[in-house]
């Protein structure tokens, strides 16, 4: 396979994604565009909607990710308008939301889907865990300073998304996981 | 003109649309549907882009509607995804978001797209005021309890939304202002 475009506008994605590639034979590229995204329940119907919506006018191959964090007191909030919330009320906003809550367990939900130039094929990840009360560690991106995920163990880690290198945070996280899937997918072909 | 189809899945909006167009002659119809919503910073353009969708395949003229609250402190929260986040954190989140936050000042804003079969028009109402500490009242739908408008004289009422039956609403809210604009138009035609 020629080089592999992951299409999206944040920088730190393609990292995590460079990364992880980092260690096979793929060779990834950023190609840095915005696309218009459904509004939808589900990420997985908001990734599948920009997909098919790019391969109409991209005949190359292409991967894109969507992914959200879901609160589960909050009825799944924000979900698949993430980005939107964390640029507006931000990580202080879900920590007011959730002041005095004793129930604080949510869960990151990564999805890829690879536009091979034919079909589409879909990557899932999932991470869960704990918001922290107050934010935590200025590596990693967006709400990564208030989850606190599960190791691999079972037993909740002592620390946040934002306190873990990228090696650490691919190991445990939602789109770590998404990416071993993808990348051992890719290295079948 | 015929029946004029107002496209939503919202009762309490037809409710407001058919109360509103009641003294004219126009004949409006309940066409209840869900339909797919674009993200978007603005609206303005959920509805444009939900509109000419609808129009590629609904041959009759129609009217749409998409409406928000932006809440100046929080960097325009919810604006356009002002249903998803009611839906998840409702007014209660809302007011904790807003917990010891001085600034309280919050805009609504509707936007009707009329396609008349062969053009889209557009009709815009806005309306300035500021949130409750608690929710007051039980008339309307969505964050009517917790928001104060101002009135017509530029006094900032002593109601919210909820606490004013239909007409009062619609003689100063967002819906009502772009209503207004909206049957002033179909009546010149």
């Amino acid at each position: 396979m020629e080089e592999l475009m992951f299409i999206t506008s944040n920088s730190h994605k393609y990292e995590e994604f460079s990364h992880a590639i980092g260690k096979t034979e793929i060779m990834g590229k950023h190609y840095k565009m915005k696309y218009i995204e459904v509004q939808a329940d589900t990420i997985d119907l908001v990734a599948m909607a920009s997909a098919t919506q790019i391969a109409s006018y991209m005949s190359k191959p292409f991967v894109i990710e969507d992914s959200g964090i879901s609160i589960d007191v909050l009825s799944g909030f924000p979900g698949p308008y993430s980005s939107f919330v964390f640029q507006t009320i931000g990580n202080q906003g879900i920590l007011d939301l959730m002041r005095d809550k004793e129930r604080r367990s949510a869960s990151f939900r990564s999805v890829f889907i690879l536009f091979d130039g034919i079909e589409f094929h879909k990557f899932t990840g999932e991470s869960q865990g704990v918001l922290e009360t107050t934010q935590k560690g200025d590596m990693g991106f967006g709400y990564d300073p208030i989850f606190v995920p599960y190791c691999r163990d079972g037993t909740l880690c002592d620390k946040t998304y934002a306190q873990l290198p990228i090696e650490l945070k691919n190991e445990l996280s939602h789109r770590g996981k998404s990416l071993e899937k993808l990348i051992e997918y890719l290295s079948k072909e």
